[in-house]
């Protein structure tokens, strides 16, 4: 074991503080990863909050991670010390169910290894995520990163960058689509970029007249707004897609009845209770209501490669690992232009 | 005009009567048809009482039909009299916009003419459905019926039959697949028999365990309960489809946590209140909630060719007309296997 500076939550109701981690040595399928960013997601305050129960602490949070190879295991042949490298949401999965077969590892159906507050494959040993020194990873979850980026602003393509890239290629968003993006936050305002690199004609849809200006700059083509009932009804039948990534309490029927004909409308988000669904704003179109958590390991690094090809990155607000609690109160009131990554040389 | 026999509701609470009923002459491309027989569906009930709102009285229910072609315009060019014919839920659409071009007149942007209660495409003629001795339809949405199956249980095939058919060949079902029906009536006794004919697996999920002789005597691979928790425990991620007919209240989210990933679930039942949704149902197994209505005039001649080589046909209780207000008492009980029929040689 080798001990490494972290940050990490002792309670629900605690700042995040440093705290020294074990981690354990490279096995023989293992990297070491020296961190240099890790991006701050929602999730983490979930966790770290206890606000989805099942929390362990002390809790390390951090799963959109940016590094330097520091130590490989002897069996290790994708990767060498110095490469650049990313870990996502997940270390680990059980390698044989159907899904793990067909790349689908984000629905291991026998659970998979989240990056933090989770369980290794052995189901004892626990899981600690990014705002750390270093971690350990075996070598299937490793993610090759292209030098050509900044690395800081590639961090969050780790999470919000495959959560909006594996639903837009799935259900297969082509030129000429015209999809609608609500939520413009940190897997928001991915998906402007990213749809609008796949061809597809992007609406920013939104109920605050001040994010015109933002979802233009982002590469939006139209910015709508959602509190006008006339403007809603000019809307009616419009989109092909649209990616709702709100995950407080909303009408899901005011936005089913925007999209087209075999529409789909897709679900990134977790609002607190379940929302009222009309089964007629479905069958009167032929629409689609559907959810998508994260990629597989194979998806994710097809996303790196095609965001360093096409020169795709997060818009993000770099900040030092004692500002993380205040850069959690402010990403809970929205404030952050749109995702918050931390700079890991201030961990020491 | 002609006038000819047929049944009509005058007023919401009372009972259908005899009624004398204009038919315009067949114009040029019409065709003029002989009822036989007609199927007695749930939206009949809805609409002859005006639960639905907007039904316009004397209102003449009926809208799967089958009969003989009697007469024909100057310019028809594919049927003839005597022809075997059926007539489904819509008479006309706009037939230029994007749906109409796709052969999807069933979502019709400018409003489909459907076959009773509704306005032919002049947007001032009122349409009157299949209890009468005569219907004439533009050449466009009559259907060839096959003289090889017994005309009375081809009948349902015209609602029932394409509207089950249609989103097991949307969402291509296929040999295999695991698929379950919830509900079985009129739709629900459709979808099991075409989806065995894919060759999918199929399971009827019920409340009540006396529906499983039924459910195996249609085809049914197997039968579960859905009121004991452990048994719907197990079933989780079992389905890769489930077809939803229930147009009563129910929790679509125990049936959704019983799909596989990127299992989807069709809903072809209008509940009279909207249904809770969890996100996380959704986005857990990359699920999807759809919803179908009935399919356009080519796929409707496709499963009437399909019926008819796989032999396929509803199972009907023949009524005369002069039962048809017993009958709508019987469907609201749900007492009947599966599909009120009304032989019209009774309205003579």
């Amino acid at each position: 074991m080798k001990a490494v500076h972290s940050y990490a939550a002792q309670a629900a109701d605690q700042p995040l503080a440093p705290y020294s981690l074990d981690r354990r040595e490279p096995g023989s399928n293992d990297v070491e990863i020296k961190i240099l960013y890790c991006g701050v997601c929602h999730s983490d305050i979930h966790t770290a909050r206890n606000e989805w129960g099942g929390t362990m602490y002390p809790v390390v949070p951090g799963h959109e991670i940016v590094g330097k190879v520091s130590r490989v295991g002897d069996q290790v042949t994708q990767f060498k010390v110095g490469d650049t490298v990313g870990v996502g949401c997940f270390v680990d999965s059980c390698g044989h169910c159907q899904n793990c077969d067909e790349d689908n590892e984000q629905y291991c159906e026998n659970g998979n290894s989240q990056t933090y507050n989770s369980l290794l494959q052995d189901k004892k040993t626990i899981t600690y995520g990014g705002y750390s020194s270093h971690i350990v990873v075996t070598e299937k979850f490793v993610l090759r990163v292209s030098d050509k980026l900044p690395l800081e602003k590639v961090a969050p393509l780790l999470c919000a960058g495959i959560t909006t890239y594996s639903p837009l290629k799935h259900w297969n968003v082509k030129k000429g689509d015209k999809l609608a993006v609500v939520g413009l936050g940190g897997l928001g305002h991915m998906a402007v970029k990213i749809a609008a690199s796949m061809g597809a004609e992007v609406t920013v849809l939104s109920r605050s007249k001040g994010k015109e200006k933002d979802a233009q700059q982002l590469g939006a083509h139209h910015f709508e707004l959602t509190t006008d009932p006339e403007n809603m009804k000019k809307l009616a039948n419009s989109f092909n897609f649209i990616i709702d990534t709100v995950s407080a309490e909303h009408d899901y029927n005011e936005y089913l009845s925007l999209l087209k004909t075999n529409g789909v409308m897709v679900l990134l988000g977790v609002p607190p209770t379940p929302a009222d669904v009309h089964a007629f704003n479905l069958i009167g179109g032929r629409r689609s209501l559907v959810g998508s958590l994260v990629g597989g390991i194979r998806e994710t690094q097809e996303m790196l490669d095609y965001c360093a090809e096409h020169q795709i990155t997060s818009d993000v607000e770099m900040i030092s690992i004692d500002q993380i609690n205040e850069a959690y109160e402010r990403t809970l009131k929205g404030d952050v232009h749109y995702r918050f990554v931390i700079d890991m040389a201030s961990l020491n």
